[in-house]
């Protein structure tokens, strides 16, 4: 029988959890292929649900070719400038030197991560932006702008210096690609139909509640591998913890955001539960490893009550965003990424290592004042580089489908078949046992 | 490189193990979502899918509150008095102490159990009651059901003191919540067209067996971590071969179904064959670490046929059970948890340290009838309290809709939008390609 | 706390991450299940996802009881005649002796891989045969056809004694499921409509482009578990690598085919993007760990290209494979296993210990000979054995159900109710509003 010694057995520990981590937040894109597909209407499932392949795909690709070098590579306080293609070099990765496990899994790990911001992004886009668009601005977030927040925070840029807390990435992930999905929303403009003359907003209701409640339950369950997998090491089962506090956020969140709903609108909606449960489980991401389980509770009550009211403003502030993401994913990585400010427990600070304990444990402003300005300094970069970037493909390829391409749907329009032909075209329309 | 001794490396080990297992076993939600949402209508879809998200989130802070204390806090036989919150005081979790991995690990897991039992108890609700209901019967059965149920069995209560052998809750979680299901059932009476005058009962299909499946593969995918993760432990790999015993039953359930439904009825009724499984899997999980393969195949097909017979049976007796949780959950949780009294081996029980040999193995009728007993007192405990809650709560809020918001279906009525508006509400219903 | 020594630290690892694995690939089904409900038509979905349960739990006992030991147990060059029920002797499975951990866990990892095999071979069959045939089949397949390749291959048989590279089994389990359903697409003709009097073939669409999507990803996923997995040991954490070559590929197969879709038939087609994923990932099984990171993209992108191009080729041909499995699974296990005779790296060669180098680094024809042959002896005995037992089913009990029945749909033909009772039955069409 084999035997390993003492240091072999602890980077093996290490690397099956970073594996099992990864398979979690990878398939995390089938939980948002499903919540975005339920979200929408059925003339564009095919296409919402698919794009999300595509765009994994692109991600894979770019991530490995660029975007992991320019996140995590040595350089300088704002991008990293080697280790292209994963090639490693004499303290090409130090600023990953902290985990002990192969290259080729930090790697996945960290894929994983920037799949979830650019499928947040795409939000922003659903049910009228051109296929090319995904192609396009698909590759130049992976290269361009994720890694360069990641490198800020997480690679040895100035946040991370600064002791910006932010455990698994809700600055990182979630506040950047809704803060992308908001500009493109805004330049692309509403769908057909979303506003009356008068500006008065329409429901237009997503095609399945089951899709959307399933997608939700997967990232859940995903989101295990994404806060306690990003501890990147088995330990002393700290991991644990975090994936406490994690869990009691997302049902904070979820009773929060229907009890709010019943309130504010009278109806217990579902989809407007499942948003509730994302919305907490993003603020836990910054706060996770900070904060006490009473405080996970209240982080995730706040980020799944406040979502569903932001969700509501900005509709009515004539903003379409169709599945929301602006809300669940940037109100509240901003409610989550300021939370450590007030709650990081001395405790908790200590065991982690970064920063400084919140308001509330007497730590003072010091604290709040790092992840105000790291909200700040991410909210613009990304603001400016998403806009910079959809305004040049808005003024030459277009961002959006043609009116009646958009009325068609874009399966048909883009990909030349229905996502459900059997319920959408007359030719493939099934025969009742009366009509056979 | 780092390098972690040999205490903290099993420590490490086992801690990744239990996550792993509660990742699967809080995964089954996902499972239970799709297979009652496709085992009931359309109109219900959202209501039926989404109640599982909400019932997961009641249940996980009302466990974390006082549920996982009153079933493993230091308490007397009947109950646990300590440990709320998961405060942790010398003594407070010994009945846990068998296992080597943090607090927070062993109460997500558990939580995954509970969050089970819940879930199959709202099987009997389905298509009918209001969903305050929910919220207030998910909230008692999580702090006063379940966890008394699991303090006498695993939480140094008197059952566990017999030696019942109940490896992984075929009793504590499964015909706990079947019975549960079977008292609101019958409490809540059959569905509007359930029935005929003359009483002879008509079919209500469920509206998408493709649901049904893939609810089924992922509780079987899950069960792996329900029972193989109940070693709490990695040891010599034991859990091997508890998910072998596992996965053989289930395969045994699944064509002792689908036969026994083409020879009783003659149809080779699909989600016959996915009640099956679940009831072999139910029936396993008490004796998955207690006997040989052979013994598996046996049982796992007796539950999977039995489950058959008796979910025509008692439609037949005029009780309107959805979802078949009682046949599904309850019999065949009664047929798991008996069958160890017949068959457990004598090496397995020396390496498990819990119990007996069965009849079968000379070990006597001793095994058989303390699992006798231990049946008989859970079900008892549990139709009474479930009885007393569910009756106070029909005469106070009442338990079931109107008939006209039965008619018109749960997801309109009580969350005001369809879970399929598209195919339901004719506002939103899609235009062909020839009308548009 | 409780302290294991170096060795059975060891093994629990290894343990640790052959289960995940086999979590991973047994959830394959799931997949699977999705992918084909998808691809077909709603009258037949009830039948489609839920003959993948049925399938499994056949698998599962023949392979327990058969099919493991004649592909691992001790023999001769062409069988194993030994270990039949698991049941261990001296040198019985001295094929697997390389892997440190229980049989159980080498059993239920491999039981994963042969029901992938069955799944593939299935996709011939949709839509048309009749439901005992997928009893029949099964079962031989799983006891006759599988393990003998398997043998060949990974058992100790003439293949891997000659040094073929086939790290997870593009030619053992993809190949040899893609014959026996070309072979049994041949055998049952075209489904009624697919070809005109000219011999030009039709479009059936299938009906739910969101299932083959999210089938799609949880293949993608489980193949982690599938190629990774196949280390069967943790070590140094070298499945890392095997997993980004696998993640590469997959990323290259999707754009690669969804870029020749567009340019070949003017459609950025979605299952065809998927389908090429899947090409890619077949492809990527044999050379996972042989291979460089950008030969892993170059093959991915070939398979991925190369299928679709198939695809179209075989339909044209007058052969109605109505999932593609022959292209998917066939045409690029062929490329996956042949094309380690060109890239396999000298540095991956050293550290898998199988073969020689490829063709491009210098290696010469060798290995090159050796994968041709091993995809020429696995295809004719697969080809010839199911060719014998399906023409012999055809010429007894006939393989396909009449023409009314396939009309009507299998669901209710062959199972006695609809998959979508509410969208096809008149009996159970929900009611709209107004209706109401």
């Amino acid at each position: 029988m084999r035997k390993m010694d003492e240091k072999t057995l602890t980077l093996g520990l290490d690397a099956l959890w970073v594996m099992l981590s990864a398979v979690l937040v990878i398939g995390m894109q089938a939980g948002f292929a499903l919540l975005e597909a339920g979200s929408t209407r059925m003339k564009n499932s095919g296409h919402v649900a698919g794009k999300q392949i595509l765009s994994f795909a692109i991600a894979s690709l770019a991530f490995w070719a660029f975007g992991f070098a320019i996140t995590f590579g040595a350089g300088n306080s704002f991008i990293g400038t080697e280790g292209w293609f994963l090639k490693e070099g004499k303290g090409t990765f130090d600023s990953l030197s902290w985990a002990n496990v192969p290259l080729e899994l930090k790697f996945l790990f960290q894929l994983g991560f920037a799949g979830v911001s650019l499928a947040i992004a795409w939000g922003g886009f659903a049910e009228r932006a051109k296929l090319s668009v995904y192609f396009l601005f698909g590759t130049i977030f992976t290269i361009a702008i994720y890694p360069v927040i990641g490198h800020w925070v997480w690679g040895g840029g100035w946040l991370g210096k600064m002791g910006m807390q932010d455990f698994a990435g809700s600055t990182v992930v979630h506040l950047q690609g809704a803060i992308a999905a908001l500009v493109a929303t805004i330049l692309l403009g509403p769908r057909i139909g979303k506003f009356n003359k008068d500006k008065t907003p329409n429901v237009i209701p997503g095609h399945n509640q089951v899709y959307t409640v399933i997608g939700g339950l997967i990232l859940w369950i995903g989101w295990f591998g994404f806060n306690a997998g990003s501890t990147m090491a088995v330990g002393d089962g700290f991991f644990g913890y975090v994936a406490l506090t994690t869990n009691l956020a997302a049902a904070a969140g979820a009773i929060a955001a229907i009890v709010t709903a019943k309130i504010l609108v009278g109806k217990a909606d579902i989809p407007a539960m499942v948003n509730g449960v994302l919305a907490a489980l993003v603020a836990i991401t910054a706060a996770c490893a900070f904060v006490e389980p009473w405080a996970a509770v209240v982080i995730g009550a706040v980020a799944g009550s406040f979502t569903f009211w932001t969700s509501i403003y900005f509709e009515r502030k004539g903003i379409d965003d169709p599945i929301y993401a602006f809300s669940v994913h940037g109100v509240a990585g901003i409610i989550g990424t300021i939370s450590t400010g007030f709650f990081a427990s001395p405790r908790l600070v200590e065991i982690t290592g970064i920063g400084k304990a919140g308001l509330f444990y007497g730590g003072g402003f010091d604290q709040l004042i790092v992840q105000t300005v790291g909200v700040l300094g991410a909210a613009v970069y990304v603001a400016a580089v998403s806009f910079v970037i959809l305004y040049a493909l808005k003024k030459t390829i277009g961002l959006r489908v043609t009116a009646e391409q958009e009325i068609s749907g874009l399966d048909i329009s883009e990909h030349g078949s229905y996502g459900y032909p059997e319920q959408l075209d007359p030719a493939y329309q099934p025969k009742t046992l009366a009509q056979q």
